[in-house]
């Protein structure tokens, strides 16, 4: 593996340990993580069962949170590593965010911005497939778990 | 004026309201109210220079506001009223809240949800034009005295 492959597969796994993180209170597994410069600056998991609230996905903590560390609400220099690919509000706080790269899990096929035809922001970088099956066998799982 | 239309009148006024907060705090001047059952549950405005935030847009902030009074994620029987055509990010939001119904003031023709496609909940409701003049007003206000 070349440096660039290393590195998606390190800071993904990162974003996997926040999905199961959510997994364990119940909420879906989906996981997110914020590098600037080789390093972590935010790591988030969805909450909108904790917080009661629709807005509380993993990606909108991850902006807030990043956003928080560097003390600017943009996010230029940083690269969003998320399990799966972000819905349309994400998508649209991601563009806002003028981030420069986003890096997904798993697509999501129903209700991701591939599909619903979200704008990102024209110098955001996008890409996808790092451990997608990892990403998506977790949601398969919650998703089974919750029927029962 | 029929009792819809004065109520569209009324709280897009409190919602301008929100907005000229925003102006005089120095934010993007945007404002916001959630109305469930004819009350207003929630009240925003734009706070992403006071947050250092791209995502704290005034819907975001209403939503967020208007599901904790409720005790619940959902806004299934509750209106909002915002002075400008939500962009993409809050029409996902709005989106997953499954809110009953969204009433605007002024068209958004360059990020507005219309013009970039964002899909609303097929529930809900989506009409503008309320009050659109005074509410374009304040934005054209805003971006001349910061271009001084």
């Amino acid at each position: 593996m070349n440096d660039q492959a290393q590195q998606d597969q390190y800071f993904m796994q990162k974003a996997l340990d926040e999905a199961k993180l959510a997994l364990k209170k119940g909420e879906i597994p989906i996981g997110a993580v914020v590098v600037a410069q080789g390093q972590i600056i935010a790591r988030a998991h969805n909450m909108t069962e904790a917080l009661t609230d629709v807005t509380a996905h993993a990606e909108m903590q991850a902006i807030t949170s990043a956003a928080h560390f560097i003390g600017g609400k943009y996010l230029k220099n940083c690269v969003l590593y998320v399990t799966i690919e972000p819905c349309q509000m994400c998508a649209g706080a991601l563009y806002w965010s003028q981030i420069d790269e986003v890096v997904y899990g798993a697509r999501d096929q129903q209700r991701g911005c591939i599909t619903m035809g979200t704008t990102l922001h024209p110098k955001t970088k996008f890409r996808g497939g790092i451990k997608e099956a990892e990403a998506g066998q977790l949601l398969v799982d919650f998703f089974k778990q919750r029927r029962k």
